[in-house]
């Protein structure tokens, strides 16, 4: 069977070169005449799969390396009898240790002690949110989330569940988190949900993080609210209008960088993973790869602390060891001091020549004689132990 | 013999145990009726030693663990026969260490890939500016050094010494470190010596750095320069008027630390190690103890890089696990955040409680497979390597 795959999705050779013959093509310029003999398209989120490029083909499965789905016309393929598969939640981690890392650099600014003193809020409890809430609770923060659509269907189904809580109260935290989609319609639309009203909930000392979709907050009303006083701290990774984001707001905003929060190697090669574990499926292919078995050796592999280790300086020293995002922010920085015209196509260039960004997995951490408590914090974190 | 010593100075009995009896006193209130009876004296910079505290006493030798001498009347020990000795240089490599820690941030804030490529000036070449000069060059950096008094004295003698260039070769280069003591009079006063006139010749993309002494910048001027367009980019560990700094200029400038730079804890083990040093060769007792063998366990022990790692990343994930100048720029600035006549001190405060701070060469670095340049590099640092 022929495999027409985007040339930028990592490890094809390592997990379907045995399923079939690989036709590698660019993912932005793939044509009609590119898929038209394959069995199996294999694309990211630069590609649009629709009637215009699979009409009259072979193709009879896609996989999308990613989690969203924005670019494949799923109707039209589920009318052609065309078996499609995502590979939600592959970056949930790389986010959620984003996430961890903004609000430890917070805690420090803050002069906090213990970041665990913080609460925080989680909007959106999905993949993402989920992830983080379960990493922030094993390291003994509270917690407070809200996901109104999970609510109802958790109460209409009347299971248990999670004890979900209003907007209006996550923006009660020190930290609020947001990894909602973005939505339109529907009765918990999310374009534009953080607008002035809730931004005059937030103050000085406040930390407001999105990491979701970038409409999901109102720019104009973000710059209105940080041009005054007592205005919270905001982390963005998202932003309205991407590529050609407000230059202004990358300005006023404490750490800006370019959508990158889940681009660490890991989240990619599970993406390869899930439409490689799909396909195997579709095709009755025994399931014997695992991510983990391709990763290729990581540029840092181990620290060690002794007992003279202050917990919270260890656990701060090792997860910016991983990832630093100020990294990212000075890079986006820089890109937008260039002209006008150059600012969108930086920004693009800086997500696909992203560096290789390991997750915090890949560090082994070698502790002596320090405190149980420490191994569970670098644990909770996602750290592998050597004791 | 009776030593009596400041209890701040560190490892005072493993150093002088077998010396003599110690008595500890507070050398902020240190009396002449505490030194009476002492044979020797051991002070840092907050005790005032002169005629007042020593006239009377049995005190034959006093010894400052700090390089400074302002707080102690020299001409009067003289005149008394009072030995003397301070511990010149004992923090010139933590100084060193944080000037690279801060070109390296520098380096990440410009988007260079290398950060060799940035010229460095270094402005008063005598413990720390030599230091920071071997290092530099062994890692590949131009350097250009200024410092009329040693190239008047080297000309003099006929020696053939270093190559030194005038101030205004030194505003000519990427970054511009001031290393310079405080003078205000002889032939190359200090004081001011950055005034309007020199900060006009610096511009946006160059870094000026003052770990010397605070009045060297003119700070109006520099307030001045920093509201003006295509300003040079500011790191300033000291200040004019500490610990009453002006919180304004801690606002405009990039980094902002609380006259810190020299604060490693191997910076005071040497102190106090040169006075032992002065100590039993003024009393005719063979050196048998160095600093090394009293250093405790460092927090962080070893970090271990693969031949995955990127030269660039090693080194700077290396030099902020062990050192990252924004933690201590975090603290000042929350200092300042206090009513007014808190942040002096704050100021204070903050270098009093300083945390235990570590130098390279604590940390072992484990390279596997990597380039002999990059083993190069993290020698020429200060680390000590494990291959
Ligand atoms: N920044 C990045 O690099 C990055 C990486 C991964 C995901 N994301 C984005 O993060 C978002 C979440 O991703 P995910 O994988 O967790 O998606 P998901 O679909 O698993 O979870 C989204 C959750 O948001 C909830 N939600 C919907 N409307 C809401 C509302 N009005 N208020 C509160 N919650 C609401 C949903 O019920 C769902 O539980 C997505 O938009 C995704 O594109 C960004
Ligand atoms: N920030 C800190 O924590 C910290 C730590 C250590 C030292 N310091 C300060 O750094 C300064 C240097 O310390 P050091 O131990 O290297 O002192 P040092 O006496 O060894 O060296 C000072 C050098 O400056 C030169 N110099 C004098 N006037 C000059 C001028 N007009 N232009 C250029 N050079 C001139 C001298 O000739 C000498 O070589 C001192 O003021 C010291 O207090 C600060």
């Amino acid at each position: 069977m022929l495999i027409v795959a985007d040339e930028n999705i990592p490890l094809l050779d390592s997990f379907f070169g045995d399923i079939g013959e690989i036709r590698r093509v660019s993912g932005r310029s793939m044509t009609a005449s590119d898929v038209r003999d394959a069995d199996a398209l294999l694309v990211r989120s630069v590609t649009r799969v629709n009637r215009e490029l699979l009409e009259g083909s072979r193709v009879r499965f896609v996989g999308t390396a990613t989690i969203g789905t924005d670019h494949v016309d799923l109707p039209w393929l589920e009318g052609a009898g065309i078996r499609f598969s995502a590979a939600p939640g592959c970056n949930a981690n790389s986010v959620a240790e984003y996430v961890l890392s903004v609000i430890s650099l917070h805690a420090e600014k803050q002069g906090l002690e213990d970041w665990t003193n913080l609460s925080v809020g989680i909007v959106g409890v999905g993949n993402v949110g989920s992830e983080l809430a379960r990493k922030l609770e094993r390291l003994g923060f509270e917690v407070r989330l809200c996901d109104p659509p999970r609510a109802e269907l958790e109460e209409s189904r009347q299971e248990p569940g999670e004890n979900f809580v209003t907007l209006a109260d996550t923006l009660q935290c020190d930290v609020v988190s947001l990894h909602t989609p973005l939505t339109r319609d529907g009765s918990h639309p999310t374009f534009h949900m953080i607008g002035q009203q809730e931004l005059a909930e937030l103050s000085a000392g406040q930390l407001l993080i999105n990491a979701g979709r970038g409409e999901v907050i109102d720019s104009s009303a973000l710059l209105e609210r940080l041009a005054q006083g007592n205005s919270p701290t905001v982390a963005l990774d998202v932003w309205e209008q991407e590529p050609r984001i407000n230059p202004e707001l990358v300005d006023r905003v404490w750490l800006a960088t370019p959508h990158i929060a889940g681009y660490s190697l890991e989240g990619k090669v599970q993406g390869t993973e899930m439409i490689y574990q799909a396909l195997s499926q579709f095709l009755g292919l025994p399931i014997r790869k695992k991510a983990g078995q391709f990763l290729p050796e990581p540029a840092l592999s181990k620290l060690s602390f002794t007992s003279s280790a202050d917990e919270e300086d260890a656990i701060r020293i090792a997860l910016r060891a991983c990832y630093d995002p100020r990294r990212d922010d000075a890079r986006l920085r820089h890109a937008m001091d260039g002209a006008p015209a150059e600012r969108g196509p930086a920004f693009d260039r800086l997500r696909r020549d992203y560096p290789v960004r390991r997750e915090c997995s890949s560090v082994k951490i070698q502790l002596k004689g320090t405190s149980k408590s420490l191994q569970d914090s670098f644990r909770a974190i996602g750290f592998k132990l050597k004791i």
